[in-house]
Parts: structure tokens; C-alpha cells; sequence
């Protein structure tokens, strides 16, 4: 039995939790990383509308950038919300109209000097659908080389180093990456890789 | 070679990144979800100092119900951040100075009515480290079963179903999940499940 089946057979699931409707939005605070709003919501059949929080920001791109050799390229960097370091791949904010997989090459380029070959987006995220509007674009560029020289923003001082895949998969597993979309890429990286591995009939 | 060797052996990552040092903070916008603070950091060796934004939240949960017939409990709501609805596990915000796994089986009975054997924490996450300093704590419940009534939070409704863990890990990888924090919870739960398939011989 399908998934569908199991949602719509349930009995606990035999109605669907209403859909508010987005009203009217006032903003509250404007920023150049995020803006944040108080949204009315109108509930669907009670005569009711309420205020929620909504924190707009463009959407976000992670990179898998896979070497020939079958490793990763991650970066180490200060992290301001967190305040410490933080061992991730690549990403960085989609332009408005950007095509999410070209903003994706252009970050991984200008973050680490690398380009690979044609860019497979495997899938997307809402980094929190409660409180954000946004998406983060999980992205893979498979045969990543160094190609040309870093061009990294202000206040933007990387730490480059490579490891294997599967060495990845068990940093993340083990708490060594603790940056949520980073593990959201790896979660769908990790088939992407064995196909791929079965596919060259190296495993 | 473990990956500590390679991060250190490999030129390109001689050198550390600089850790800032967080000094005094203003706030510039305080809400019941969460509050946004413009800090001052210092670079630890240029003459520099410069505002970065810091969302600052208590810490979440996020939990996977697991019955003993190997289902996970799921429950869809109406999102504002995302403005649709979105299929997740359960979870909420741990209290101040509340044990991660005490708040994770506090939100669960409240959200589902389950109740399970000891909770087991299997890590944490940072949301967004780049912005937020919160974790998101990730709790596995195992023997849930429905125990009373649900305790809904105003405008919290909620349908809850059933999916085999195989159903959920699949929907996490197509698209069907699409919240960060519980495909997290997904990549770690997958070594865990079949860890316990194998010491009961069920695989």
C-alpha cells in the first residue's frame, strides 16, 4: 500500500487540517539578510483572523561538489548565529529570477575557485516552514575541480579541505556537521551516490 | 585516513579560519516566536568590528514516534511561514532550562496523545547557523503508543496518520517531506532503525 493510501484510508487522517488564507502583511523589521512581517491569516470556516510571523529572505542554495575522485569539497568558516565554526558545503543566496542551480555554480565558484560538470538539482527544502517563506535548493555538481582563484565577500574567510563521500555521510550521522540543510544535502546526496557508484560498477 | 587527518594534512586547510568574539548586542526586534539582535563582533586579529544579525530562539525538538508494529506517527498543519500544508513529525520549542528529551515527550503527548518508552536523543542540529543561535534537538520515542487525548495549542490543528518508517524515509526523498528539521531527523533515524530491525532478527 502506497503512502497516499495510507494518508487517505487512515481514520485518524480522514480530514485534512484547514488552510488559512494570507491577508494583509505589515513589516516589522527590514534587514539585508531577511525581513520580517506580521501576517493576518484568515481561517477558512471560523470567523476569525489572526496575526502570525513571517521572515521573508530569498531562496538559499546548498552545493555537493563531488570530485572525480569521489570526495567533497567542504568549507570551515565562522559562523555568526551560532558563534563558532562550522564544517559545511558550499551555498549561498539565490539572486531574484536566478535560476536556483546557476546561482548554485556561481557560489560554489566564487566560494571555492571550483566548476564541475552540468548541475543536478535533487531536490529542495523549506528550512522552517513555520516561521519562513523560503526555500533552500539542494544541488549536486558532479567532477568539481579547482579551476581559478577564490572571490570571496567581505568578512567571508574559508577554510577549504576535501574529504570522501562516504567519510561526509559519518560526520554527518555523528555530529561533526551540525548545519541542518548541510545534512538535508547529504540525506539526498547519499543515494545519488551509490546509484551512481552501481552505475560505474565501482561497488 | 579518519577525517580529522585529512582536514589538517591538506594545504589548502593549514590554517583556521578566524573565530570573532561576540561583544555587546541590540535588539531590534522582539517577538513571542523569537527575537532579532544586531551584535558587534570583533575579528581576533584585524582592527576591525562590525554588526552581524542574530536570531535568537530557545531551543526545538523535533520527534520520531515510532510504534511498535515500526510506523511513525506524522501530523500535517497548516504552515505560515511556508503558507501550505506540511507533512512532519512532531515537535515544538523545548522550555527554558527544560531537558530536551522531557520537552520532546511533553510535545508529543500534547500534539498526538502518544506516549512511548524512554526517549533516546539522538543529536542536534543548528536550524541556521549562520544566523540563529539555536539547536534543534532530535528525539527518537520508541513503543509509542496513543495514550489520551491530544492537547492542542490555540489554532493548532492538527491530522495525524500512520506510515511504515521505509514509507516515511522514501517520502523524505521525493519531495513529499519538505521540512528541514525533519529530514534531518530522517537521515539520523535510518542507522538507528535498522540497528534495531537487526537485534530483532527482523532483517
Amino acid at each position: 500500500m502506497g503512502w497516499e493510501a495510507i494518508l487517505y484510508s487512515d481514520p485518524m487522517s480522514s480530514s485534512l487540517p484547514p488552510e488559512w488564507i494570507r491577508q494583509q502583511s505589515r513589516e516589522l523589521l527590514h534587514t539585508r539578510v531577511f525581513d520580517v512581517r506580521a501576517s493576518e491569516f484568515r481561517h477558512p470556516s471560523r470567523a476569525e483572523g489572526k496575526e502570525f510571523l513571517v521572515i521573508d529572505a530569498p531562496d538559499w542554495a546548498v552545493v555537493a561538489p563531488v570530485t572525480p575522485e569521489g570526495e567533497l569539497v567542504l568549507v570551515r568558516q565562522y559562523r555568526f548565529g551560532a558563534q563558532q565554526l562550522s564544517l559545511e558545503l558550499p551555498g549561498g543566496v539565490i539572486e531574484h529570477g536566478e535560476d536556483p542551480a546557476v546561482g548554485a555554480v556561481r557560489e560554489l565558484l566564487e566560494e571555492t575557485g571550483y566548476r564541475g560538470a552540468e548541475a543536478e538539482v535533487l531536490g529542495w527544502v523549506h528550512p522552517n516552514p513555520a516561521i519562513q517563506s523560503n526555500r533552500a535548493h539542494l544541488i549536486v555538481v558532479p567532477d568539481a575541480q579547482p579551476v581559478e582563484a577564490t572571490d570571496w565577500d567581505a568578512d567571508e574567510e574559508l577554510s577549504l579541505t576535501l574529504a570522501p563521500i562516504d567519510e561526509v555521510l559519518a560526520m554527518g550521522r555523528s555530529g561533526k556537521i551540525t548545519h541542518a540543510l548541510m545534512l538535508n544535502m547529504l540525506f539526498l546526496l547519499e543515494p545519488w551516490w551509490k546509484q551512481r557508484a552501481r552505475e560505474r560498477g565501482t561497488i
